[in-house]
């Protein structure tokens, strides 16, 4: 069995050890993945992204545990979810919405039952408290019917769609990846139809590149290119070197497509 | 059997793949989790706070190898110990010197027979050529009297305690985590009977607020707040923000709380 | 069975998630090693170091999948080889150059056999689309033959080779690590015969220091030593700082020793 960990705490950050502990004292054979620490903190939207990139990669029946929580301490409720064959333990903050846009999920459970918590349980750190032991009890079989009474529906997120209009897609950047490339909102099947020559523009801030491309290496180092990259969205990227250092640019930033 | 590793290594540093591979090359059953490898470069004191946060969440008998070694080789003796159903194999410089502080330790070896170490043992790595063999054998059952002689005791850590006087407590920080908030030697039992109301005051350097909460969600953005966090010591901490950053202080700046 | 994974995505970065969710999805009981992921963007120079430093310390017939990919998405081939008992999986671009100077490769095989990749393969991703799913098959028992045709010989590295003439050895740094040590590329071999007390100079830019040591702790704090650190490599260091950031210099770097 698996157990996946994203959170905003930071690479090698002794919180995520605490979580792992904590899950190892209940389920000693469990396998620990780490998804991501280093989603910027209480960045619920690039959680949410990261969530949809990689966790549905995992053999079915993964659990994925993910930590962006600005609301830790308050009402904000925790929530057990059953999508595209996986399940995930998060907080109920929109984490899970690129995922429930492609797919509705099979089970939502509200998590109330302290039963499976670790206690006492702190005021800041659910993670380790309630997320993680619930996490191990899954894994060893739990059914999640346990964990609490059904909830209706996930709270959306508050994602920014682009807009296709006409001869022109308007979009932004939603995430930023370790070698720099900008990563927008503007996705393989928005693009169906637009061409992919020297006719199509795509201007972010005051810089404009042409044609969209399916490599790094079709151009000479230090050029700007427009890419439809691993993920299936299209990213903007400066040869051998980092487009957000390069051009000033990061989350949220508009980015537009027109031919 | 797990192996914990705390380091000074950095973020993803070959060196601890090094450890990683000669743990394996004797034990390839066991689960090896990082707990920490952004300890700031040989401090001591970090490190010690570090285990004591997070590797009593382990399975008992689970096996904590720590390289924060200033010392490496000169003559500090390499200790193997057993604090609280943990077993710990470190440099004796003080890194088990909060852990010892809660219980005695039930055994402490000098760890000195080479049997168990790699070969040749360099001069500048004694987490690859002594600390990861010797978790090997331990963890592949090995009877820790084996490893050396009995120590007498542990090198005691240089750790600053806060004083309480009257109607104050001095205190200071003592590490800064991943979200910048500042956690301080000042402990849950000795704020016992302290008011947490606003007739309490907390500062630091300039910087001086009032109450003591007990999350971050209590309190506007941008807030300064003192709180009582999840490892039970004060923290100082900006709401949605980097305490840190924003007061411009680190470890060793000094706290009073006052009522 | 064992699978170590060495790129230049970054700490903690989502991709290395996806080639672990890759692998196991294929082969669930694999042990999944991080040797390292901070290898600078495509500098395959120092991803050959951090291999030959750090592979070897594995199980032999570990699988070690490594990802520093400039020409990903070119023709460059993806290579399989067998070098002094261990096994490697990465693109053919030098990678492996110095693992390769110690031993000949005992077999290599160009991998293009498409019914061990994951499908659709991308044009920017083959570490996830091709390399894990390799390793993943590889795991689970697949006779490497089947992967693609016999390649008669690896690209070699543009390594920079250290020159001994009369009583001089010219050399560089070829990597800094995260203390901020340099390392050279001038070997222990290379000084057999050559004095380490005061007669011996080593000179790194307008800087110089003399005799060579064999641990960090024999100077006081701030001075700069020369010693033979622990990968068998001369080394630059500052006593409990960083030489990297005090001397200003890094990979490149003329070093010369003289005597």
């Amino acid at each position: 069995m698996i157990i996946t960990l994203t959170t905003d705490f930071g690479a090698s950050s002794p919180y995520v050890a605490a979580m792992k502990g904590v899950i190892l004292s209940l389920n000693a054979e469990v396998t620990i993945v780490d998804v991501s620490h280093t989603v910027p903190p209480q960045q619920v939207l690039q959680g949410a992204q990261v969530l949809d990139d990689v966790t549905r990669l995992f053999p079915p029946g993964s659990i994925h545990v993910a930590v962006v929580d600005p609301g830790v301490g308050t009402s904000r409720p925790i929530v057990y979810a059953e999508i595209g064959g996986q399940r995930y333990v998060c907080p109920d903050n929109g984490l899970l919405g690129r995922l429930a846009e492609r797919e509705n999920p099979a089970k939502l459970v509200r998590v109330t039952n302290e039963r499976f918590f670790r206690q006492p349980v702190s005021a800041t750190f659910h993670g380790r408290d309630i997320m993680a032991p619930v996490a191990a009890h899954l894994s060893l079989g739990l059914d999640p019917d346990e964990l609490g009474p059904p909830l209706a529906e996930l709270r959306p997120l508050d994602w920014p769609g682009a807009v296709k209009v006409a001869n022109r897609i308007e979009g932004q950047v939603v995430a930023v990846d370790s070698f720099g490339n900008l990563v927008t909102n503007i996705t393989r099947e928005m693009l169906a139809g637009v061409p992919t020559d020297e006719t199509v523009a795509v201007r972010c801030d005051e810089h404009e590149t042409r044609s969209i491309f399916t490599t790094y290496a079709e151009q000479p180092p230090m050029t700007l290119i427009a890419l439809l990259g691993s993920t299936d969205q299209l990213e903007l990227a400066i040869v051998d070197d980092s487009a957000a250092i390069m051009l000033g640019v990061g989350v949220g930033a508009k980015v537009d497509v027109c031919w």
